[in-house]
């Protein structure tokens, strides 16, 4: 199936159905895709206030109402504990497993967090003739810890989490404007260069993800992750949360180009 | 005195002291000041998501920690409960009182949410030579509510309020434009021209502030606007809030310019 032009609804239906299960990177060409976390509700005040302080890497796009299911913003009829083609549920910290459907673990004070997710931007990259390396080699994008400290908010603190696109000299510039007129996806770079400034020591070992070719005379280039709410989550250790499995986001029905404005 | 151009520490100290009761219009040149809505901590969470779904009305540029008069991010040696000319108090939605400080009203519980404000993008209208009539006039913006549901979350709901401003055909789109690149207070303009599209009846009778002439040849353009918050939590009748007085706002030391990036 080629699921690039076909549209969000569509696919997310053919998801519920549990025929989907492979990350979601390239379905649904111009569709915005969102990170999940779905925390109880009496976390989610230090939580919404800590993707207020941290707007770079946690840029919201949408938080659920208390125990429901249905998002009402991000697109029709979307079952959030069914629509994902992968979750991940930890318990104090501890993954324990992996699902494609969450539907028979939801409780009524569960509250979904929606984030925006990079895939936005690197369209527009691409668009702009700006070199995506782990597109043009099919694997995941390098991502790392650094030593920039979140700026905390009740129980949740901890660094952020960065990815990593490097790029020729002749391109930063156009990289950096056109991801900066999408701060809703992270927006522009948070560092360009030395990776050491940032607390990264081997640029070949990322985190997560996976690494990618530097070729000779080009720079990394680094921003904010969809992944730093996750590995705060992590850090923090609660009783239970669950996110979405890497890569494996919700396609939303909103288009990349309405999240400009 | 000229506060113009004094450094917002050295104003607030004397606000501190109760030596200024008056509107801060026009004090501390070049930096952002900020709109107050303070609440008990069981609203703040339900009053958080209603900022982030409405982020055009309320574009929150600081929330305080848990009963913490101290601020963080937005300037040195803030005191919330002191540092702004004059305070109001409303009970069940009733305005109880006017205040110049309101350390005796404090309490473990409250919340401080703190809102940008249209002064910056003024400033930088004039800048750009685009004509700001109410200042021209020395009077308040005038202010509307509209027919515009906010979108709800928790308890909070109610109808978007909107500042006017009068420009000549020629200013317009560079008004938009430069309003646009600061959406952290209130960005750019939700509606230009017919005042009826939006539900303004009598656009010489606005709900709040003063009217102003508009001059043949002039278009209404309306901005989404920091007393939305406050006519919403109105509205809602909660038991205790507290928020600035009209036009006696926190003076930050953040600069208006930093408010784009």
């Amino acid at each position: 199936m080629d699921y690039s032009n076909m549209k969000p609804y569509d696919v997310r239906k053919i998801i519920r159905q549990g025929k989907i299960s492979t990350p979601t990177a390239g379905m649904c060409s111009g569709y915005a895709q969102a990170n999940l976390v779905v925390l109880p509700k009496e976390l989610a005040y230090d939580f919404l206030l800590f993707t207020q302080r941290n707007p770079k890497a946690c840029p919201l796009i949408e938080v659920g109402d208390v125990g429901e299911r249905k998002l009402k913003y991000l697109g029709e009829d979307i079952d959030i504990a069914k629509d994902i083609p992968k979750y991940r549920i930890y318990e104090e910290g501890i993954l324990t497993g992996e699902y494609t459907d969450i539907e028979k673990f939801w409780r009524d004070d569960f509250v979904s967090f929606l984030i925006g997710c990079s895939f936005s931007f690197e369209a527009d990259l691409i668009k702009a003739k700006v070199p995506v390396r782990h597109i043009e080699e099919n694997t995941n994008v390098p991502m790392f810890v650094t030593n920039i400290e979140c700026t905390p908010a009740g129980i949740f603190n901890g660094k952020m989490v960065v990815s990593m696109r490097p790029l020729p000299y002749d391109k930063i510039v156009k990289a950096v404007l056109v991801s900066g007129e999408i701060p809703k996806v992270h927006g522009a770079p948070i560092h360009i260069g030395d990776p050491k400034v940032i607390g990264i020591k081997d640029i070949s070992r990322p985190d997560f993800g996976d690494a990618v070719t530097i070729k000779e005379n080009e720079v990394p280039v680094f921003w904010a992750c969809g992944v730093t709410p996750q590995a705060v989550v992590m850090n923090v250790k609660p009783k239970i949360v669950i996110t979405h499995s890497p890569g494996h986001m919700l396609i939303t029905d909103i288009k990349n180009i309405d999240l400009k404005y």
